[in-house]
């Protein structure tokens, strides 16, 4: 990995004269690319200067509240390891969905925990049309008490993983790809298959192959959709990657075989996730309480799964990728043939040629995270940064 | 909102020569007027200091302690906000309550947790006749060690609601009532309704109307408190807030009905509780571990309850407030008829009319604590608030 | 107690010339004598700058990651209140055991929770044969991790208790003893009795005995060990005992009778705990998923326990300890016969005279955890103590 001379980076920070403080993070495509690499750009700031043993700290108290609507390890410590190192402390808000389920209650609890609250992570993924639509409602409660005086600050929310997109991760991908291929624009025209990938597991959340695709076409990339029929993504992603390779001057193309995206390719991301029909279904069913239609879906849904065991990210299958040498990715925890369960997304060999790849990949995600809140909650995140690395 | 203007507020401090160092926040009637002022100056210095954007850090390292024995969001939230604030780390004691209810056991766990801590806040509200006991038990074992040599500092013990008083909501309360009339002097002989009201729900503390009519009392005010025949208050609690009102120049007044109540006031606070003789057997029938009997004493009170459905505040009850236009107060969350429950303590168009005006009476609680562990916590407090807001 | 003069101490910790930056705490016995008399004095130089009320900062930010793989509230809160000293936020991984099971995703997790993470604490001390080798499979994938320059730092891994050692108490405790008798020399040729006691629980874990018998034959003295027959500890950790008994001129015998290894006594240490053979079967029993064994196996244990009542420390039984006056140890909380039981390790009124004892002996744990954290992170911690007692 080549390190970041430090007075380039910051340079580039000042010439984006991109400021986005105090607003939220929530969907890679409702930002600027300016405002992606002033993001990244300060990542990889904070990365290199934790490399360097120098302090992060760029808060003299204060707190960094998470909701996690759904289990999360590596985003939970990612998201503490970034509040911590920036000098924050972090309180959880452990609510049962039940407690918060209303549109009344979202409005006043997000103003309660908001009082001397620097930056609020939310990770909402389990029902589509749910999970982003409740981070608005939070932002939009935060809006109106800083608003009206009762907030001295508004705490900018960052999106931790909802139905829509993952953006703390595919973010990391991304400087995970820039720190592979030397350079953003090295990206130009590398072939990457999103695909999916068989799991014995059920209801995967949409958001990294969705935030992959609306991602990756930004940065003039061909993006390779391919998963088995009836496992959509939302359409109006799908539209959304089109519409960014058109701009970018890259490809994104959907293909029905996992081998067709993985011939030739430079990077594959062979990922499981449900279709978002089930996900629709299945959203519908909780809301209903039916426990016996909830059962019956899962069951049917992992038979469905099977029938496509055969999309396993395999040495053959590798076989077929440029030379036979693509990078493989994944946000882990991966399904591992042999390893986690019978079979599943990768197979063994493959997965442990590039495990120490992935934890690489993995460890962007902190000083990611670290970025988003120091642009969002320092009004002089740039003059900081110098300060941090003189 | 009027901001303070800093250094006013810091002659204010030192005029009041209160030095609460080392000493427990358990009940606002065991603290003289002078050390409440104190507490709510320094409160709002520490508020006025954050709005500023200066830094509120008293600590430089060290824990704050909660442990609750009850669900809390905001009062859980605002404890640690004050002590993220103050440079102080959260550790929260998940005992059962099994495993510290006995006697020795408290007493040990108490100087256990207590070898680096700065303060222990604590949440017990569920028995009479324990909450503020089992305060007491952990504040003399603290005693005990630090005066044996084995705590270097006694950590004091604030109070986040117990079966008697509620002094970090009420101190917010009172607060919310100064700015929004101008004055501590201009609430003398303003009339509030300290009102029960109906709720669905069952078993909640007599903390908070048992805390604003002792509080309240102090400070010359006319203090009306209904509620239906059987809803008593603990008799101690309305004692003390008769003693009050007469030192004072206030009025404490029982009555029968809401109305009775509301008719002139300018201010209102109509929020549900459980009769203290059912809280009272509900104590009894858990110790002996009756299942059945808690369960038809619940549906007793439910259906006791649902007799004064019509202690509802709504507009009609507003309109013989002063004017129609009242202060309407309350704790939160409300019982907000055809929004959290069908109906409740308040209607949903007045509650809607003060919901931001109970979002600021709500943001007064994180800088009560922060200044209660100040003073509690630090022995130099006034000249270390210099430092704040110089 | 005796304070500490601060530069003696820093003379001490310099002329020791140890540096166990970035090395794991696993074992006491993996350790010098030099490595433990420099935790010891680091921990007593940590201790009087408290009691001093100087500030132990010592990170500018960053993360201290607990894994309580079995409940505790006193080591989770030493921990918690080490690491908030330092100047570190404390994260907790909340795993289920099935989720970090597999050799793979323990690999996979502790790289994942050590991005920007200074130290991992670990208390894993149900199974034998699993706790320690859990920990050295988190330290060798963070060397792993290290290597390959995806951690920046390499957290050194700290054993919070395993089924063979608790080094974070049997330091405590030692230090205890050096601040009752005066000095480690003071310690050479003292009788201390370690010893089982009944208890009316089953499947204590064996590791303080094990800690215990290991850690004092180390400092020359007579280390005795008593136990029902089939209560044998380890055989490798009392093969431990009796080499370094030879290597410092100490000795550790073995009894059968606690009155016996009372007789004469400077110090006991009476504490219950299950036979190796039962925790064996029970790891065996646990791994099949076996519930009728694991009940059997319990009935039959405590019914095995039930024959030795006599194992309790009394006054009779203290009486025939040096002057009846030994310093009775515990690591807490003791099973008290009449108070948190009917019959259990101690008697009322012994306990009770020792109670403040065993709160001081505790007291120590805090400091030494503080200190294991500081020499193992920080590269200039000799430097940097002279900074905090300067």
């Amino acid at each position: 990995m080549t390190h970041l001379r430090m007075p380039d980076a910051l340079e580039n920070v000042q010439a984006l004269r991109v400021a986005p403080y105090r607003t939220d993070f929530l969907l890679t495509w409702e930002k600027s690319v300016e405002e992606l690499l002033a993001t990244m750009h300060v990542a990889e700031i904070l990365q290199e200067a934790h490399r360097q043993g120098r302090s992060l700290r760029s808060f003299d108290g204060g707190l960094a509240v998470s909701i996690f609507r759904d289990k999360s390890t590596r985003t939970r410590f990612s998201f503490a390891s970034a509040a911590a190192a920036l000098g924050l402390g972090v309180q959880d808000l452990d609510e049962e969905k039940s407690q918060i389920s209303h549109g009344e209650t979202v409005r006043e609890t997000a103003v309660m925990i908001s009082f001397l609250t620097e930056v609020i992570g939310i990770r909402d993924d389990m029902f589509l049309g749910e999970g982003n639509r409740y981070m608005r409602e939070v932002a939009a409660a935060v809006t109106e008490s800083f608003k009206a005086g009762i907030l001295h600050r508004r705490p900018p929310v960052i999106n931790l993983q909802c139905d829509m997109d993952h953006p703390t991760q595919t973010l990391a991908d991304l400087l995970a790809l820039k720190h592979h291929f030397g350079s953003f624009e090295a990206l130009r025209g590398k072939k990457i298959a999103m695909t999916w990938a068989y799991s014995p597991s059920y209801g995967k959340p949409l958001s990294v192959p969705q935030g992959i695709i609306a991602l990756l076409t930004r940065f003039g990339m061909e993006v390779r959709l391919a998963h088995p029929e009836g496992y959509d993504l939302l359409p109006e992603v799908s539209q959304v990657a089109g519409k960014n390779a058109t701009t970018s001057g890259g490809t994104f193309v959907k293909m029905d075989r996992m081998a067709d995206a993985f011939a030739g390719a430079d990077i594959v991301y062979p990922k499981s996730w449900a279709p978002f029909t089930v996900m629709q279904q299945r959203t519908k069913l909780l809301r209903e309480g039916n426990r016996t239609g909830l059962s019956e879906l899962e069951r049917e849904c992992l038979a469905r799964n099977a029938a496509f065991k055969s999309w396993e990210c395999n040495e053959a299958m590798m076989s077929q990728t440029r030379g036979g040498k693509a990078l493989y990715m994944h946000c882990l925890p991966a399904d591992i043939s042999t390893v986690s369960c019978a079979q599943g997304e990768v197979s063994a060999d493959v997965f442990e040629r590039y495990r120490l790849a992935t934890y690489r990949e993995a460890g962007f995600k902190p000083f990611v995270i670290a970025a988003m809140i120091l642009l969002a909650a320092r009004e002089d995140a740039v003059k900081h940064l110098q300060h941090i690395v003189s």
